[in-house]
């Protein structure tokens, strides 16, 4: 039947074979679910024969499976399956041959997975069945900025026992469920993306809030570092009006080795397409560590902020608020859109405020000292006498926005 | 109708309201399930009325919303919060109230969330759609030994918009996929555990054979820390008959600051029920890190093995598997069940073999020598002369293990 659902299902054949067979038959055991199988193991014969084979996938990475067998190394042979696995995916995503995937491996089939299920777009059904390995690794490399759902398999995916069994069972039920509760929901309203972290939400919750009374819809990003790296992948993906940032703390993380850092590229992507842009100097106060045995020797002498047990903030100094300065405004002078700078002069983030020892205004003028000298003559810079979180700062964003859409 | 499946809802009504009505309406829509909303926020009064309302969640902490809602700072207010929800849903739990969990929340929503579906036993579907703080933050704190399914939503769960509704629906959908495929299999061979880690998985895969051949379920524990510790929770809620220990590693992992440590109580709970135990020196020749960088400074001068990217092991010297013997004697010394130890003297990974620069017998015969001297002496210690993945090996781990079931 046509009208069944195809599930991309992704394992390696030689040494997961009982455990996709499993899958597979569990899928096609569904009324409205087909299983296409992809084989992307090198060590071995696959254990049943796969839809597309591993014979294929090294053939789409220009090479063949014997001369990947016989790669004694398993780094380079993992990257040439990964290769061949991403480009025969592609395929099929474009002529639309599947509408949900689902990966089944350990540490190097679901790496493998991984890369391929990264390059889907968000909103596509994406699910990753896997050992514990990524629950002591960390899933960021795992999921990077997409919404790829992750399970660890409690015991090793090695042979059919009642603790995989009751994994695989899962993952066909909830890769099929999220197939199933797909309803369409239309969105007419003009889309906005804001960024903001922790310390700048009270100012990001007013502007949403004020933004989505005037007819707007509001998409948040949260600036840990795969929030702004997912934030500048989507403002070129989705019909965004505008941008606000709020959060523009992984420029310095980036600059200066903290853990939130979104990568170079980091406040260029709305420039690039020429959409409109309120900037601030959103919690460019601090720098982002984990929990305190995270945070160098370099910064051990900051005023330092430990916000939460996985949140340690060091305060950026004036010297590093020059260096931010200057990366801002070489990225914002090559906007192709209208951009203006607000300012709040009474600190950049709920803990840079009088009476708190982050609040250093000389470091601050540092900061607006060197991006008046750097930036683009005809963006406008607005100082505003007030916190970031201050109800006139928001309702300033709110309004210089307006005029700029 | 009573039929219905109901799934608890966790979330903090108090700053994800409409994100929990969204969820609420889209389950109590489906024909076969209910939602019950629990709220654990603590920072003002609930978007809508929960089934379990924070008064009550507060209440079983033994205090008021209102003297929680008092305390500035966040970590004491969420550890009475998550306190008070643990107790509430140990209580639904044991009545029978629901049948699956989905929680929504961000860093700390999730924390207490996170809390309260550890508690729930491996196999019960637990849903966490999360921030992508999760994904930076590493997701281990988070599912701990647990069968939790993370979702990371690439908005911040900050409104309803194209983005957090999509995830929010998948979310639905994946936990109401799960419980509706629970298909009950029979499982009625003899239950064997094993661990290994992949320097051992040669002999693991032949054991497993081999027995599964001769008519035993082997579940398969991947000794990195997070592994070991669910095989010692796991071994004493299952009806194991028996097992076979092939990844001793993490002994020397707690012992010596490596990152796949599985807390101080490992190798004890199959002593404790008394089940019969075949106990190998299973690469212990090795602590694990992660990425390069993870190595300490202490370790640098020694002998390294690069496996993969994230998995960086040193060479455990003659003085440390002194101390790993003295540690693995006083556990067994107290086991109440049968435990032979097979040593397997060419080498106690695929590493440790002849020829690579891993093998070293004299370090290893401070492991065996100390073995001897501290090990009581019922215990049966028999030496092969073999690698730990050569098939003399398996065959012996096998055979003694059906001598002493």
């Amino acid at each position: 039947m046509h009208s069944k659902k195809v599930i991309l299902c992704i394992g390696t054949l030689d040494s997961k074979g009982p455990e996709l067979q499993y899958v597979k038959n569990l899928i096609n055991g569904k009324e409205n679910f087909r299983a296409l199988v992809m084989d992307v193991g090198c060590l071995a014969e696959a254990y049943f024969d796969a839809d597309i084979t591993a014979e294929e996938v090294a053939a789409a990475a220009g090479t063949t499976i014997e001369e990947v067998r016989a790669i004694s190394e398993a780094g380079p042979a993992t990257r040439i399956m990964t290769a061949g696995a991403r480009k025969k995916v592609q395929e099929l995503y474009e002529s639309g041959a599947f509408s949900g995937v689902l990966s089944i491996g350990g540490g190097t089939g679901s790496g493998i997975a991984a890369a391929v299920l990264q390059e889907l777009p968000i909103g596509f059904p994406k699910f990753m069945l896997s050992s514990q390995k990524i629950v002591q690794a960390g899933i960021r490399k795992y999921v990077g900025t997409k919404d790829i759902v992750i399970m660890p398999s409690i015991a090793d995916i090695a042979g059919l026992n009642r603790l995989t069994v009751d994994s695989l069972q899962k993952a066909v039920g909830a890769i099929t469920g999220m197939m199933d509760t797909i309803i369409p929901e239309s969105f007419e309203k003009p889309l906005v993306f804001m960024t903001m972290t922790g310390l700048s939400t009270g100012c990001g919750l007013a502007v949403k809030s004020i933004l989505e009374n005037k007819g707007f819809e509001v998409g948040v990003f949260h600036t840990i570092g795969v929030g702004g790296e997912t934030f500048e992948e989507l403002v070129k993906s989705y019909p965004v009006i505008g941008v606000i940032e709020l959060g523009m703390n992984e420029i310095g993380n980036e600059l200066f080795g903290g853990l939130a850092s979104a990568g170079p590229h980091r406040l260029e992507a709305a420039g690039e397409i020429g959409i409109p842009q309120i900037i601030t100097p959103g919690c460019i106060d601090i720098l982002n560590f984990l929990g305190p045995e995270t945070l160098p020797e370099r910064y051990s002498d900051r005023t330092i902020c430990y916000h939460n047990p996985q949140a340690t903030l060091p305060r950026v100094n004036a010297d590093e608020l020059r260096l931010i300065a200057s990366t801002i405004s070489e990225k914002l002078n090559r906007a192709r859109g209208k951009v203006k700078f607000l300012i709040p002069l009474r600190g950049f983030s709920s803990i840079d405020c009088e009476g708190n020892d982050f609040y250093d205004p000389v470091a601050n003028n540092a900061f607006i000292d060197t991006l008046q000298d750097s930036l683009r003559k005809d963006i406008e810079i607005l100082k505003i006498d007030a916190n970031i979180n201050d109800v006139e700062f928001s309702e300033s964003v709110v309004n210089e926005f307006l005029k700029i859409l």
